[in-house]
């Protein structure tokens, strides 16, 4: 099992919604709510083995998702890209904020 | 079957790789390449309502996936917020536009 990460709470936001449901439920435990295995395994009752294989599962299918659709990666670009122009704007360089958001809007 | 709609295909963009291939090659027939029903079937050695029942279960499909995951329509807003922000960098508003990308990077 990987720690749990960052990475996989994003792609759980993204495409959570096309798991099973027990996978969702299981993963939102894991992942949103920091239970651990022993916990999620007693309330589901199944074994901790199987609450690990669940969270195994869900995360392949989630990173099948992100190869096929790649909406996470382009979120991802979008963000740096507003952030990149906000910060322009702050340190008050109009035309480099305005080509930044101007390429932003391109990859949209 | 509704109007070759650009709604779909944004819809297509964006969930096209979640159909099956026929489904997709299909719709990206139609949609992308702009054929007529008539000009897949000949290429698909199907019927006409066999493209055309095809294309609907695509549809249908596509706007499950939008119902699920909501992604085209946050894509839509964040669009939107980008271009109001350039709007704003344009008119020498740098304020309003610090404010709306603030909220943009906010929503993502």
């Amino acid at each position: 099992m990987k720690e749990k990460s960052v990475r996989t709470s994003l792609l759980l936001d993204f495409y959570g919604s096309l798991l099973t449901d027990k996978m969702r439920r299981t993963c939102e435990s894991y992942f949103y709510e920091d239970l651990s295995l022993a916990e999620i395994a007693e309330s589901e009752s199944i074994s901790r083995q199987g609450v690990h294989d669940t969270i195994r599962r869900a995360e392949k299918q989630l990173d099948e998702f992100e190869n096929k659709l790649g909406l996470v990666a382009l979120f991802e670009k979008q963000q740096h890209s507003a952030k990149r122009a906000l910060e322009l704007i702050k340190q008050g360089d109009a035309d480099k904020a305005e080509a930044e958001l101007a390429k932003l809007i391109d990859n949209m």
